[in-house]
């Protein structure tokens, strides 16, 4: 199949079997995917054609933008958001837009999970998550402010990489959080993440080897919950896989810093949140989802010393990281708390997302265990700042180890 | 004369004055600003109804945006801005947008210079300067990427500040480099400044006395080039005028760790604001000036090396403040490398603003010195990151000292 057949076989399949899914919100007609692939086989990129699902939280110059929210029913923004150029510089077709939450937060889109049915795909990159879950398209463009990538990934059974802080440009992405909204992809393996990460941030992050095998650690007692059974689960196969391939893995304390900055979380998203939506919150208030509302009028009750503090405690954690790191190269932790959470009134909670987000660490979400209900749980690597080459390369190791025992 | 009748004769004195100084590039009617009036007069804010002006650099709801660029003739956003709301909230009416360089970067605008006949404004917030310093408006919001708040504030002979990075909201600018992106303000005083900045950040900055006469530092040598026949009469009058009054100045040698901060900024901005402007410049490169087309071609060759080490000197930066502090409270310099240069090929330099705006430091232009032609030459007080109230107290000081000398 050349790059033109396999957009065109991509737009049809979207058409048969997205009724259902409601992964993508817009889609590229035939004009305008041929329009698009013309672009990105100009560039050369190493993607070659391949078709892309873009996260519509991002601006896209030839498809509407919605954010999620009705207030932008019909917006068409003038420019495309850098992280489409940079797909399309690396050779890729955005072939539509997938379904976000209301401006990436926890209103649930009516997204279905194709690896849970009857149960929440996550939030709030949904539709990025499900559609490559369901083989729609390769690789698919999210955003991660709590845990919205890495969470949806868990419970969809993909792999889902917020590489750190900054790496992949966010103008054109609607504003949430900006100390904290980071943008990330989703993939079936930790090779094609690899792959199409490092084309479309012009970097070298798919080279093997390099230092040897990683040295994992897991902790198993965390500053915001216990492990839930089914995150037990799959940190114990993920261990016992791991040792089984020959890998090291070291039990770890996680370093008292880490609990202020999970709380810190809280006060630095409600600070920015409430300025970055002041014009929806202020002149259009009926037009939000309560869960929305309600967040937004707490939020404003953050004061500057609690934000000024929370940037400061993540601050000192960043130059703490090394105590997190000691004698390991990577950690292990659950993707999310749990299995996806039953039915779709909640996109389930980010909290063993919070603390790196907010750290920007490198994380990526490994996928190919079961909770105790046998439901997609992942395990998420997480890396030192910059690292996203060893986060990859770990990625790969525990993948490949999780094959092997199958 | 109350709110309502301040507001309608701001609209006749643009109306009236504006014709030549093209500082406004959209006013409201009379009926846009009676609901503009009635929004912040809705508020209660410390403002009352004063009247602002708005770079267009902002997206605004009820005014077109066009961010200085032909490509966004006719564009109008859905949505305010978050410093629009912020201003709102503070009591402040929008009445117009004010002139920006194209994207903020250094194509000039014809705005003319009310203090500099036949020289330029500066830039890139050329209206917003020139709006203040002709007393259009009482109160203007700009940005500083590199200089675009300082320089056209020293050039044009008004109080420019720019807060701490990220301490005015960024949501709805259009990007240029967010590592650097900063919103700044503008008005004749810096009395007025300070409760302006107070009132639309939420604080309290202000407050007269707290900790005594701050301690003055000027150094005579620079790592970026050599103080110019204006900067050093501007600088030597400013301690003089400070002496007088009984303030401590100090001569002060400028840390080693500076010249690679300054440098830095050139690596920061290129690699962001090619990924920012790709849309821009891939599409649309006829339509972009030859001056921007130009940097945008080499900013692409940025690698993420010099990338990442600019940040990384940048955090170094920050972290070794104090020994730029090091016995004294605030800094001065120069506002611009020097009077605002003839004609309006150019926008001027940023070479006096760029290291303070990668470290994210308060700066703040005082106005009332002239260089060696009898031009506007402004000195920049310089505090420690966080540090607002100092800066503006530090500030008046200055002002004062500089007054009673007459």
């Amino acid at each position: 199949m050349n790059a033109q057949e396999r957009v065109r076989h991509t737009l049809a399949d979207i058409g048969a079997r997205d009724g259902e899914l409601r992964s993508f919100v817009a889609v590229h007609d035939e004009a305008g995917a041929a329009r698009e692939l013309q672009r990105a086989s100009s560039s050369g990129g190493a993607l070659q054609g391949l078709p892309v699902g873009v996260k519509d939280i991002f601006d896209t110059a030839a498809l509407p933008t919605r954010y999620g929210s009705a207030l932008y029913s019909g917006h068409q923004p003038r420019s495309d958001a850098a992280i489409v150029q940079a797909i399309r510089r690396a050779g890729g077709v955005v072939v539509g837009k997938t379904s976000t939450t209301e401006f990436a937060f926890l209103n649930p889109t009516d997204t279905r999970n194709p690896n849970a049915p009857g149960r929440t795909p996550g939030g709030s990159s949904a539709g990025s998550a499900a559609s490559v879950a369901a083989g729609l398209v390769p690789l698919a463009v999210g955003t991660q402010t709590g845990g919205s990538v890495i969470r949806p990934a868990s419970y969809c059974g993909v792999v889902g990489f917020k590489p750190t802080y900054g790496v992949l440009p966010t103008p054109g992405l609607k504003p949430f959080s900006w100390s904290l909204d980071t943008v990330g992809l989703f993939t079936r393996t930790v090779d094609e993440m690899a792959a199409c990460a490092s084309a479309i941030a012009g970097q070298d992050w798919s080279r093997p080897g390099g230092g040897g095998t990683p040295v994992f650690g897991i902790a198993w007692a965390y500053p915001w919950e216990p492990l839930s059974a089914s995150g037990r689960k799959a940190l114990e196969a993920a261990a016992a896989a791991l040792r089984e391939s020959g890998a090291t893995v070291r039990d770890v304390h996680l370093p008292e810093w880490l609990g202020p900055v999970f709380q810190a979380h809280d006060a630095v998203q409600g600070w920015e949140a409430s300025r970055a939506l002041a014009d929806e919150y202020e002149f259009h208030a009926d037009a939000l989802s309560p869960i929305l509302r309600d967040y937004l009028t707490q939020a404003r009750r953050v004061d500057d010393a609690r934000y000024e503090a929370g940037l400061a405690d993540a601050a000192a954690g960043r130059q703490n990281l090394s105590t997190l790191f000691d004698g390991i190269d990577v950690l292990l932790t659950p993707g999310a708390p749990d299995e996806p959470p039953q039915g779709y009134g909640s996109t389930g909670a980010s909290t063993w997302n919070r603390a790196w987000t907010l750290l920007h660490v490198p994380c990526l979400n490994v996928p190919g265990l079961q909770g105790v209900n046998g439901l997609p749980m992942g395990v998420q690597v997480i890396a030192p700042i910059r690292e996203e080459a060893l986060c990859l390369r770990a990625g790969r190791v525990l993948q490949n180890a999780l094959r092997q025992r199958g």
